[in-house]
Order: C-alpha cells, then sequence, then structure tokens
C-alpha cells in the first residue's frame, strides 16, 4: 500500500492539498502537477494562480441564463437580434458554445450548470430549476429547446424539466437524436440508428 | 467534430487556458475544473489560487539536495543524525517520502528532480546530473546508493549516474531487486523498501 503522505515544506503540502479538490485529481496527481509546475512551469504556476483568483473575483451567474459573466446580465442575453421567443436549455456553458459554433440558433439560452443526478446527489434543488422556471415564465418565451446531453443523466433532466415546463403551458422540444452528420451507418451504433428510424422525417 | 473553442468571459477563457497547462489536463479536463470550482467550490478555487503563488514565491531548490525546500538549505541536509556517508539518489520528493516512510535509511539525498528520457527529450543537461556531481564528490559521502525507479526511464538513469559516479572513485550502490520490476516506488510499502535498502548491491 502506498502511504500517500503529503510530506516536506508547508507551501509545497499546501499546494498538493489545494490541487486534490480539483474534480479528478487524487493525490498522486497532484504529486505530479505540483512538482511539474514548479520545476518546469513556475510560469504557468503563477498564471494559474492569477486566473483562478480573478475568476472568482470578476465572475458571477448572469441574472437571465445563469452562465458565467462578469457583468449583471450577460451578452447574449442583451443581444437585440436575439429571438426571446425560443429559450434553449443547456448543461454548462461549453454546450452552448457549440450550439452556437453550429449558427443554426438566433433564441436565447438557459445554462443550468450541471444535470440531475440522483446517485450523485444532484436534485433540482441543487440545479437552478427555479430560477429556470420563472426564466421561462416571463410571457415572452413561446418555446423552450432541451438540449440536455443525451446520457441518462441528461435525458432523465430533460423528461423531469418537459413536465414542469409544460405545465406552465409552454412548447417543449428536444434536440433530434439521430445519425450524425457526415458519418457512416456501419460505424453508428445500433442504437443510435434505432433513434433515427423512429424519430424519421419527411425528406 | 467537437470544436473546442474556450469562449465566454475573458477571466473564465483565462481560467481553462491556465488549467490547460497541467500535466494530463485536455481542454474538457480544464473546462470540467474550471466549471467545478466555479460552481461548487470558490473556496477551493480562492486556496489554489493563493497555494500556487506561495508555492512559487517561497519554494527554491535546496543548495546541497536539490529539493524543494523554503531556505537555502532543507532540514534533512542540516540534521546532525543524519549520515554524511551516504548519498541516496531519488527521482522526486514523493520517493524520497516513501524512502522516509520506511525508518530504515538515515543518510542523505539527492533529488533530481526527474529522469533520463530520451523519448521525451530529456537528458543528462535537463536534469541536474552536474550538481549531483559535485555534491557527491564532497570528499565526506562514501557510498552512493541509486534509488530511481525500476523503470527503463529509471533503470537508465541509474546506470548512467554508476559510470559517472564510479569513475569518481565513489562505491555505488543501488536498491536490491526487492522491489518488484515495472513498478514505481511510490506505489511499494515501507516495508519492502526496507527489505531492498538492506539488500542493496554494488552497482
Ligand atoms: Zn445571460
Ligand atoms: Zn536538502
Amino acid at each position: 500500500m502506498a502511504t500517500d503522505r503529503t510530506s516536506g515544506p508547508a507551501p509545497l503540502a499546501m499546494l498538493v492539498d489545494a490541487l486534490k479538490r480539483l474534480p479528478g485529481v487524487g493525490v498522486k496527481s497532484a504529486q505530479r502537477m505540483a512538482y511539474h509546475l514548479l520545476q518546469h512551469d513556475p510560469h504557468g504556476a503563477r498564471q494559474l494562480g492569477q486566473a483562478l483568483t480573478d475568476a472568482v473575483q470578476r465572475l458571477r451567474h448572469c441574472a437571465r441564463c445563469n452562465t458565467f459573466t462578469e457583468s449583471e446580465i450577460c451578452e447574449t442575453c442583451q443581444s437585440p437580434r436575439r429571438d426571446p421567443a425560443l429559450l434553449c436549455i443547456v448543461e454548462t456553458p461549453a454546450d452552448q458554445n457549440m450550439i452556437e459554433a453550429s449558427h443554426s440558433y438566433q433564441g436565447l439560452y438557459f445554462v443550468l450548470m450541471g444535470r440531475l443526478s440522483p446517485l450523485e446527489g444532484i436534485g433540482p434543488r441543487e440545479i437552478s430549476f427555479d430560477r429556470l422556471l420563472e426564466r421561462a415564465a416571463d410571457g415572452i418565451v413561446k418555446e423552450v429547446i432541451l438540449a440536455t446531453n443525451f446520457t441518462t443523466e441528461g435525458e432523465t433532466t430533460a423528461h423531469y424539466l418537459a413536465e414542469l415546463l409544460r405545465a406552465r403551458g409552454l412548447t417543449v422540444t428536444r434536440l433530434a437524436r439521430g445519425v450524425p452528420a457526415g458519418s457512416e451507418l456501419e460505424y453508428v451504433d445500433a442504437g443510435t440508428i434505432a433513434w433515427a428510424l423512429m424519430d424519421r422525417r419527411a425528406s
């Protein structure tokens, strides 16, 4: 058994302990990261230190869409070129970026900053569901597009939200499941093909 | 294809970029870490930021053994209870901790902060070989114990060092093969390390 003691000078032990708080980082990775930064990349260490301090100080949640922003309301929510009748719900800012990169959506967003995960103890209270419901009930939003991931947890979240939103008289849609653009059928898994068949549309 | 763009507010983009500099962290992990810290652990983020700044500012290399220390010479090197005729060479401070935990070594150390790795372009110049040779030639050290890992790179480093040190008239030994071949010292239990020290052989 490895005795994962963090010893040595205090600043090193504190750095390893702090790195261990990162998701997916155990004591061995934390040590490796600490040695790497101190030995080979002190400039990177300083930069990361500053970036962390800055981010925590300067970022907050957009009052409308919940994404990280430096202002009260983010640029996207402030844009007059966005269709305020459409609200797309995503799990993370990265997902929002992916949808923006498709250049095929002109509505607004709500970023959950997570998804329901009973196994991890993440319920509706841990995610900003009440804020989302309030946001969607502004009288201007007509359709809510559920763009949570197509994982078990993302699907659970979508089902749960669909019921709540539909009960408030909103049109609720979900991103289509299907064969990824540019891919060959023989490399696509059977489950995806099954969904693509079920969701087939007039051509 | 995922377009791994880092967009959004500048402090977030800068944080993701800085996290990507950590070894083994790609853009996806960096985003996950950033969202996690901002959303669920701002205190941890502040703590890590401070720890990084502190560590880089306060730590330097011990003038004698090369490990990280806050003072000119580390506590171990300053200890009068250590046998100055024995010098144990390890790759990292974590390896030194493991040997200390075996409570079977009373000599001094030299920490390479790495190992030879031709594939990664790490040669004798990238590691502090000249400082080690100078250190070992103080006229007091009689035996150098090579405790680099029993990996290909660790063995290469040991062979290389053995020749250099023997040419300088020093007795050179290697940890006994009580340590399972192919494994890293950090993951070996203290008892095995104790046996390997006792059974050390001429190298
Ligand atoms: Zn917004
Ligand atoms: Zn020292």
